[in-house]
């Protein structure tokens, strides 16, 4: 709390009516990107892209219309057009000094201050948090944010009567909803919460309100309980590990990054971009090394999977990061992927940057391990990696907490990409934002009744009921917490984690060792999962692989000219049966096809299992879900091993028309232990043999431990012992 | 026949025993290669890329085994490997001079000398033409046609018992097993035998084997009847469509182009390149123009989607043309997304040019009609065509005849392409070529049950049957007959056929109507689909889109817990059923996203129809089919029209997350007049309306019609009649 304090006796020294633009950039700012502004840079085509959407507006009448529709509805994204129109064109008006501009903002302000005083709920607002010129407050507050810097742009050419008609009427209106009626939502620590605050907080320094900053920064009682400094601690772990996932960590970024910058400006002695030991850049950080080759955010939790780090929110958080922590090739590279930037120092820098690029620069991806929770003690993810470039193979392994009501009951799961494409994929959330058939762009009831549930993820779901029978409220309080691991740039990377929440009468502990088989390019994932349990109960393990299937090594039932679900609730009611085996073998092999890579899933279970070939797509009247496919693994009994091996092999070629390696190289697997000690297996590649053994209740990393079997002798300290070919993977 | 003779002449005048290598280039054009490797130009990188494929085989033993295993197999791979290794060698050898290239050529020569003696038909063999190197005759063709070109660069580097040895052990048990055991699939019109033929005729040419050229170009009985010469003419339409579509015109080419080049280079008189008035440019051309935006060709017919331009047979084609034809922009731009080129004077030449090209070039698409058949006059196909660049509408109108064992039963199909995506999809073939899980790489039986049958397609099935009651025999003998169209750069472009063979009671006529709405960027398809018949007969047509649903004008029930086929054979067995609507009012809308595109598909029927939504995958037991959607219009009676109109409208943007114009701008159809004489329709466009007006009878392009309805009139020449916004569109 000692930070928080010292933040408030700053401000509260803080006096108001300054120097305006402020809140975006100062005058000398925007004079110095004028003058920047060379032919080929990114500087200027990025100012000439904002020139081309504002100059065909100059001359006409906005529209201001009285709110009716929902997202992707005519009055929503009219509104949405505006506050992108008054911040652009109150830009240009800055840095091109032309009052053409400044008096477009102005005569569109002036009908907002007309409009937003006679404004109650919108018509269309189902959600807890209505908005008042948007079905939600949440795009009320992205208005207020824009709004608000552009005010600013055109402060000094206001009267001030002006100033006061628009304060009153297109702001006041909307600050004293969002901090009086909607106080418990302006309060919470969330994401929309973030954006109420930044919003409130920018018009506060836009219109030399003191008031409202206050709010923005301690929350409506500015008792630091809640607002931007309480965000800041609360919704980030210490590792900068957004407690929504990657995919909101983006969106939330923006308002993040907007606010501070802002404060920033109006006084820099607060160091806000240094608190919390720099928390706004290792969240840039964290966010950007959970992104796909090809950019897109990982999708665990309520993502959509074609939001890439191209997006508005990462170009506006790294051009910032840019100006306020210096020199960083990475943001280097992806600002070069991105191909704009925004107009500010640190987007004019950049760009001087990348004109004197020689090499191509692309983003270095990394291993890492981030804590969940204010504390890093809400358990946390792993992100393991093989490969460089465009071989890269990331394994993700969630071991995090809930992460608010956009969290899935998804304990243990893993995600896996090779070669920047989805192999072991999290489904993400069911919604079409922003387009008006899908019910206005809103979360669609599909990503509850499916893409929540444990079932549409990579991890066992015990008796058809999902993780913490799928409560929010339960699952909030709850988390796995981490066991071992192992980080680092050698043959092997592990991670393993335990929960006993989920369920209340299972227990769950799983391990993720990503090897790179040394002699071999090859990869190869072995996953061991374990339950605990007094009675008999049944598990399913699916692999929500992308492919075409290729192969098995086992006779299955096709349903051939009938379909039925494979259940009737918590996500299997969406689940098509298109074939079954039952009683398989314990060794089982399955081959499939992505793109032109070949993986086969082996798996050695304690006895017989059940396997299912599902496709998501039954209860679906609206025909929202995709129609993608699943590998089920069906055992029942109490305490019980699943052992799975991923390997990635061969590719084939459609130009040269070979196709290499397409059978895999794992002949078989033994188990050599199983019980409260160890697991011990012996796996086959080829004429190879690969051994892992790990320690099932010591975890600690300095005892020894010492295995036998006859043929086959190791001696260790620490929770595991891998070796491939006579020699032990580190 | 005239011109055949000719060439007899000219060709028994040749005097064997000449210089080599001749069959793909002389010593001194390759000697010129060699001058022209320059560091960055594709010349030499095409040149290393050979060279570091060839080089680690160089002390290497080659494994000549004997044969065993179907396609995807590893005997059928070595061979595969091993007549590549031994051109690029041979090619090596004669471009360095050095004479470990030749040496290493010659090794494996001598093991096929001694194995291939010792060959009788495959033991995976389950084609009508069992190979004896592989397990089909055609790959045993490829074979030749690469040694013969290997043979003939290290011809003068062997002694001559050597040539013999070869010439006896390695040829000729392959050219008699061709000639002589399997003459009649020799002398086919097919693009098996063109392989055959060119692989007899190349080794002919190398081994300075005149009965062999002579049977290579007139067929065993040396009369023409067969033979390349007759494959020239026999294949070809005189526009230089091939008679089986646009996926294997691309594997035909690679023959076709070799051996030419061969026979060039033997006797330039003969002017092989000018036959039938440079038919092999024509096919070229054909095929290059029927291909999607990114390179793929069309995937009518026995097609696989992954197939482009940059295929190895379109590089070769390409660069010989330019040797054989001259300069060609359009060359030059498919020569530039190859990023090869092949190491001849052509492709040396195009390495040039290339380097000093200042602009990007694109391949320019163009709309055309093309004739299918020897003489023209067995259908064709019409691709209609709007839009530039990466905006580019393509529609293809498919009235050809059979295509010979890989043809579908899809008389009067369409395919619509946009923006580089399929929107309406013709499902290609069902194959994973030469991956051996899937059978070998052979082509999978849902081709024949699922892909070639008449529902897979977007035209109509009558009755649960496919057209020519699904057999090839029937089909060969018939086609469907072109009526009208209109090809040019203006605002319309019309394609219309006719089919009273496809049914024995059922007659079909399809107009097509693409169009580029003046005052707006708006492409619209308008397609009037009559049927006639003297018996009430049931009329299912399906538009095969690709996407994801997003409205409907209608009410349809979904098939939310159990799912079953939509019928029992021709294709039928293959679908489930989604959803469905019964008797639904006549006036349909649909609307679907793809990429970021929405489309409407608005069809008014005559009366009330049956809807619904199926999806791929029934019976299909061994996961071979894709799971893709279709839309099925379904209606009874005697004569019908359907009229659709597909519209292209709006777009998505993932980045800024808005969805513009994502609801259709047609409102209504309404059908003025449809009888023997005309089909007559007002479409309403947002506030503008479209008529279309349809002759039904007479075609002819210069009578004059006149029609009137009150509000409406017009007066026009030839078969129909398109105004938009009071505007005639032409």
């Amino acid at each position: 709390m000692k930070k928080i304090v010292t933040i408030l006796v700053f401000i509260s020294q803080t006096l108001f009516a300054q120097q305006h633009p402020i809140a975006f950039a100062t005058k000398p700012e925007l004079k110095a990107v004028f003058n920047d502004l060379h032919s080929n840079s990114l500087l200027n085509v990025s100012f000439k892209r904002i020139k081309d959407e504002v100059d065909p507006f100059l001359s006409k009448n906005i529209d201001v219309p009285f709110p009716k529709d929902a997202a992707g509805g005519y009055t929503h994204d009219q509104h949405k057009s505006n506050y992108l129109l008054m911040y652009n064109a109150g830009l240009l008006y800055q840095i091109t000094s032309e009052k053409k501009y400044a008096d477009l903002v102005k005569s569109i302000f002036l009908k907002y201050a007309a409009l937003n005083p006679t404004l109650k709920n919108h018509p269309q607002a189902t959600s807890s948090s209505p908005g008042r010129l948007f079905w939600q407050a949440l795009n009320d507050a992205n208005w207020l944010v824009y709004a608000g810097m552009a005010f600013d742009c055109i402060h000094d050419y206001l009267s001030v009567s002006e100033r006061k008609q628009i304060a009153d009427g297109a702001f006041k209106p909307l600050v004293e909803y969002f901090t009086k009626d909607q106080k418990n939502w302006f309060n919470l620590i969330h994401n929309h919460a973030v954006w109420a605050c930044a919003g409130v907080g920018i018009v506060g320094i836009a219109t030399d309100n003191e008031d409202y900053l206050k709010m923005a920064l301690y929350g409506t009682e500015k008792n630091g309980k809640a607002g931007f400094i309480a965000q800041l601690n609360g919704l980030f772990s210490p590792d900068g590990f957004y407690h929504e996932g990657p995919y909101y960590t983006r969106y939330a970024l923006l308002p993040f990054y907007l606010f501070a910058n802002a404060i920033q400006q109006v006084k820099p002695s607060l160091g806000i971009f240094q608190y919390r030991d720099k928390i706004l850049k290792k969240a840039l950080d964290v966010a950007l090394n959970q992104t796909n080759l090809t950019g897109e955010f990982y999708s665990y939790n309520d993502a959509l999977k074609d939001k890439t780090y191209i997006s508005n929110e990462v170009v506006v958080a790294i051009d910032i990061a840019w100006q306020a922590y210096g020199f960083d090739s990475s943001y280097l590279a992806i600002a070069k992927a991105q191909n704009r930037v925004i107009l500010n120092k640190g987007g004019a820098d950049i760009s001087k940057k990348i004109i004197a690029l020689k090499n191509v620069l692309t983003y270095q991806y990394h291993s890492a391990e981030y804590t969940d929770g204010e504390k890093g003690d809400f358990g946390g993810v792993s992100v393991l990696r093989n490969g460089k470039y465009n071989e890269l193979a990331s394994l993700i392994f969630k071991y995090t907490s809930h992460g608010l009501s956009h969290g899935h009951y998804d304990k243990l799961n893993i995600q896996f990409y090779d070669k920047g494409n989805e192999i072991l994929q999290d489904y993400g959330a069911v919604r079409y934002i922003n387009i008006e058939h899908k019910w206005g762009g809103r979360y669609l009831p599909e990503t509850n009744s499916y893409a929540q549930q444990t079932i549409a993820h990579n991890t066992i779901t015990v008796d058809e009921t999902s993780h913490y029978n799928g409560k929010e409220n339960i699952a909030e309080l709850n988390h796995p917490n981490k066991l071992f691991g192992h980080i680092g740039n050698g043959s092997l990377q592990v991670a393993s984690a335990f929960d006993d929440k989920a369920y209340s009468n299972v227990k769950l502990f799983r391990t993720e060792y990503l090897m790179k088989l040394p002699g071999t390019d090859k990869t190869l994932l072995v996953d061991i999962f374990k339950t605990y349990a007094d009675s008999i109960h049944q598990y399913d393990l699916p692999f929500n692989y992308l492919g075409t299937l290729m192969k098995t090594n086992f006779k299955y039932t096709s349903c051939n000219t009938s379909l039925t679900t494979l259940g009737a609730k918590n996500g299997y009611q969406h689940l098509w049966k298109e074939a079954f085996a039952n009683h398989v073998d314990p060794f089982t092999q399955f081959t499939f096809l992505n793109n032109k890579t070949f993986y086969t899933i082996s798996s050695l279970t304690d006895d017989a299992v059940d396997v299912f070939f599902t496709r998501i797509g039954a209860n679906d009247p609206n025909f929202n879900l995709r129609r993608d496919p699943s590998y089920i693994l069906r055992s029942f009994g109490k305490n019980k091993t699943f052992i799975n091996a991923i390997e990635v092999h061969g590719n084939f070629s459609p130009v040269t028309e070979i196709a290499n390696n397409s059978v895999a190289s794992l002949m078989s697997m033994v188990k050599l232990q199983d019980d409260e000690d160890y697991t011990a297996v012996e796996i086959n590649l080829d004429d190879k043999k690969l051994y892992i053994i790990q320690c099932n209740k010591n975890f600690d990393s300095s005892t020894m431990h010492e295995f036998s079997n006859g043929q086959f002798h190791a001696k260790w300290n620490g929770p595991y012992y891998v070796e491939y070919n006579q020699q032990q993977l580190k």
